[in-house]
């Protein structure tokens, strides 16, 4: 479908004219708690995707959410022009948890738009970047060309997920039941970052991940450290001499076979990173560090983009509270994750975990496993025609050229659409580093969204052709 | 003062006949959550201690409870006949924090009698044994004395404490103060256990403590794992390669320093704990273990008597709650507290432990401690006259010798009595193993406070002579 300037641009201002009502829009859907990974919260993640729906419905969106064991999904279709490409749009609606709470500026939930000290307006509140504000970019899009046209100008099939947040266990599944439905020519998807304020980028890499919950269990009940002390098996201990051990002084994991499948960068890659100005000083002293803490002899942006991680993300046990208690618990336990690279295989990488746990239990201590999701890492293809027609769109919007960027986390689902439905995504977000996403005082900056809206709104006309 | 054994006997009786209502007194005691550790029990400790009070004025004491910059103290005093000794009874009336609530079979601030499946019948509930029940058997048998002969039969002081459970932080400054007021012959303290279920004991050997909690701190704020992952600096990572590190494979705490001070047990006392009769299989049995963790080649009573430990009491960092969380902490914490035997220097050990963790933080990091008290190991002589009468005492109740035994916990006042005032104690106590101190469901057995009320009664005559 040929697409005139003209009509482009009447697109674009109805954008324009469409933003405070948008914004309302977007703060409805943040107001709503959906954090997936706390049961508590299961009521508030089916409203969001309620929410969802019904909005989808206003601009001719065939909606519905679809229930899985967890959270349901949510599941749009809009015809294009019989001759026009048919592209499947993701994002998620679940968010990560708030705590600590206590470090929050202003109520997570409770979003509002601020002036940050540098001028720049921003958008406050658990979800406003990760992943709520993000997705309401295509949804707002796909408004403007609807209201503006009366039609969009491709087919548009939308899958928004509500367990992003917590290793996606429904979506394999899903995926295998209603993969006839979902498939199309192109995945697109809104939960990466620009490369900085100024400057777009499509993500071509992403690293897998896999998550383990390890529980060490020794006595059978909480001791007295005064009588059992030395003599009891501490599960504290057994935990930290496991955890110590996951590291080599070189900083790297020490697993055995993780580093199986991982290749070394070429070397006209790393040089095109060099070119991209990343300053390591800036990254790191922006959060208050001044060294890069991984792999010895390996540069900031290749530890994060391209080179493997074993990180533990939380741990607990015995006596945490206030004040002091002098026990010996009967259990403590870690969470912990990997970031996959190249060809690494996450059941792989699980059981060679799980492996090294049970070699180093000493006698009386048992190790319990919980499975917190796996994917492997994905690469795109750099010459993929639609993602040269994307990157042109996006050069339009920001007058510069869109970086071909790497990113640290993961996407489980881009893999699974390669994998299950055979189908590219195009990776197009308008994130930056000082959102704080996962972390209190998440925020998104309104020309994010504004430029992001205005961002899709050129890409689905030049997929469009 | 000579006590006529009609007398003896006729107070002996009036214990059993006050059973029940000893019971009713202790069970509204305990149902009065003085949990010293978390400030937001601060009013319920002043109740407590508001209890003892009332109750000690029923029976003749002159008693009042002293603000301290934590919990009060209570005081009281009762002046027997002018030749007599003089004894200054130790208690306290704090406990432990009840978590996890979710073990507990019945409330914890809700006590009851039970039968329990053996036919004994114990009073359940937090405190009943640790350290409520306990100090009531004293206040019972005075009680006797008083309703029965008009009259204590010896001087009496009595010292109530509500941070026993949190490393009893306001006592020094309070023995400083009011050491004059409170000086005796000998300290009383009721607080230890039965070497078993028919056969009393003395407890002439405790463990000092040492507390501390220590905070590694690294990025100025919580981090997504996917962006920063192996680049920004883990203080879990941290933190467990510290803790890992505190033993070597020998079970030896690694501290510099550590065992200065720490002499061998003599051979005819390690000769004397073998006639015991100690199960190692039964002790460790009954928490579900059955091999001693701590020292290689010693005896697991050489372990929890003569030895000194550390153990992680307690650990957290990152994200505990359900599900999974990919974040990388800006802060990670454990609470490590150390048992002292012999001539160990609290403050050395302490400042060791601080190096140690000082010595093991790699760029970016840094450590933050608390002091959660500290106290030097104590033993005591076992030729001293009152333990000979006290357990010529013990031996008429119970109908066997009692045992000289040693502690693995630690009391600290037994360490400032000594240090302070010049005063020796004499530790008699009627908990079992099973109490499940410091644990959920812990339970106070009916005979252990009948009897215990008995056999201070008797002690009472005894060093009153």
């Amino acid at each position: 479908m040929a697409i005139s300037p003209t009509q482009a641009a009447a697109v674009l201002d109805r954008v324009d004219a469409d933003l405070d009502a948008a914004v309302t829009r977007l703060f409805e859907l943040v107001a709503i708690k959906s954090i997936s990974t706390d049961p508590a919260y299961a009521a508030d993640c089916a409203r969001a995707a309620g929410w969802l729906v019904d909005d989808l419905r206003t601009i001719g969106f065939d909606a519905r959410t679809v229930a899985t064991q967890g959270h349901p999904m949510v599941v749009g279709h809009q015809a294009g022009p019989p001759e026009a490409p048919h592209v499947l749009f993701y994002g998620h609606y679940d968010v990560q948890p708030v705590d600590p709470l206590g470090l929050w500026e202003r109520p997570p939930f409770e979003p509002a738009l601020v002036s940050a000290a540098d001028g720049t307006t921003v958008m406050t509140g658990r979800g406003t970047s990760d992943d709520k504000g993000q997705l309401m970019t295509f949804v707002e899009a796909c408004r403007a060309w609807r209201r503006e046209t009366g039609a969009l100008p491709l087919s548009v099939t939308i899958l928004f997920e509500g367990e992003e947040e917590s290793g996606s266990p429904s979506l394999g599944p899903f995926l295998d039941q209603y993969g006839d439905e979902l498939k199309a020519d192109l995945a697109l998807v809104c939960d990466t970052g620009m490369w900085d304020r100024r400057t777009p980028a499509i993500t071509t890499g992403l690293r897998g991940l896999v998550g383990e919950e390890v529980v060490i269990h020794a006595a059978s009940r909480d001791l007295h450290s005064g009588m059992y002390g030395s003599a009891a098996a501490n599960p504290i201990h057994v935990l930290a001499a496991v955890l110590a051990d996951l590291h080599g002084s070189d900083g790297a994991v020490t697993l055995p076979g993780f580093y199986d499948g991982v290749a070394e960068v070429p070397d006209d890659i790393l040089a095109m990173w060099r070119g991209l100005g990343f300053s390591e000083k800036d990254f790191l002293g922006e959060v208050g560090l001044s060294v890069p803490a991984g792999e010895k002899g390996r540069s900031v942006l290749e530890q994060i983009w391209a080179r493997p991680t074993a990180e533990v993300n939380g741990i607990s046990g015995g006596y945490t509270g206030d004040g002091f208690k002098t026990v010996i618990p009967a259990q403590a336990r870690a969470k912990v994750s990997f970031r996959l690279v190249g060809r690494q295989n996450p059941d792989l990488v699980r059981e060679s975990f799980r492996e090294f746990v049970k070699a180093r239990l000493p006698a009386d201590c048992r190790a319990e496993f919980h499975m917190h999701g796996g994917s492997p890492a994905i690469s795109l293809d750099p010459d993929m025609p639609q993602l040269r027609q994307a990157a042109a769109a996006l050069e339009a919007e920001w007058g510069r050229p869109a970086a071909l960027i790497a990113m640290g986390g993961s996407i489980p689902i881009v893999g699974d659409f390669q994998a299950r439905l055979g189908m590219n995504s195009l990776l197009i977000g308008f994130g930056l580093d000082d959102d704080n996403i996962h972390s209190p005082n998440e925020k998104y900056d309104l020309a994010s969204f504004h430029k992001g809206m205005r961002s899709w709104a050129r890409v689905i006309a030049a997929l469009a052709g």
